[in-house]
């Protein structure tokens, strides 16, 4: 496991790739966002789109899993308090594979709680097929600090 | 259908509530977020978290759907081009019912298309229970103006 110490400003992740699959693509807009051009390729060709496109929300949720898998489950994390921005840069089709990379911006201990730092990272979804950014994403996670020898006699 | 003129500044939406439900919460971690708090009851006893939580991405793709019900599909949407901002504000566990509320903070013709305008919309959701708000979203999204009798004929 690695922590807060382990990570470093400019440090890169190859964060694996995914393909999108249309039914995957249709079952989470019918939950989460029912719009005709995510749900109904018939009512999609008659929109700006030209035919169905990925929620874009399930596009995040797609780049939170190789995220998860690339970079996160190897370091401690607590948690995010929030994503500082959110590109949809170009539509997402079915078919369409998508590769993340991750970056980190910068770190910062934080000031009120000594067992954690906050990292903040620009994950980018890079369509495989045309090398087109489709999604970029800032967001902050807090990742615990390295327990200490004398952390563990504090503690007990 | 209502367009970009019929919306205005300040105005507000009421966008109904989703209970969130422990067997929806470990499923869409399981796809998309699988962190242990999210996806293993035991496991998150031992996090800060104490338990159980749900997806920060879940939480928003439950916005998403509160919006586009209660509020986008009633209006002629074009999609977005990304988020301005997403806070998690606290934590969202299994029974919770969540609360949605958008309000328009501003709207922008488009100069480079006649076709559309951008309306930027603040939404939260408040937990039903004790009034905490939870999650806090800034986007813009594109709505289609309306077609008027000009426009009309000079489509053909």
């Amino acid at each position: 496991m690695r922590y807060f110490e382990d990570v470093e400003e400019g440090q890169e992740f190859d964060l694996g790739s995914r393909r999108m699959e249309r039914d995957d693509m249709i079952a989470f807009a019918r939950e989460y966002d029912p719009q005709p051009f995510h749900v109904d390729e018939e009512a999609a060709k008659k929109t700006p789109f030209g035919g169905l496109i990925a929620s874009g929300w399930q596009t995040l949720a797609v780049m939170a899993r190789l995220g998860v898998d690339g970079m996160m489950s190897r370091l401690a994390g607590l948690g995010s308090p929030g994503v500082d921005e959110v590109r949809w840069l170009k539509p997402v089709r079915a078919g369409d594979t998508l590769r993340g990379r991750g970056r980190v911006l910068r770190t910062r201990a934080s000031q009120s709680d000594p067992r954690r730092g906050t990292v903040w990272f620009e994950i980018e979804l890079v369509r495989e097929e045309d090398g087109e950014r489709v999604l970029l994403v800032t967001l902050p996670m807090f990742i615990a600090r390295r327990p200490s020898a004398e952390g563990a006699e504090a503690d007990g």
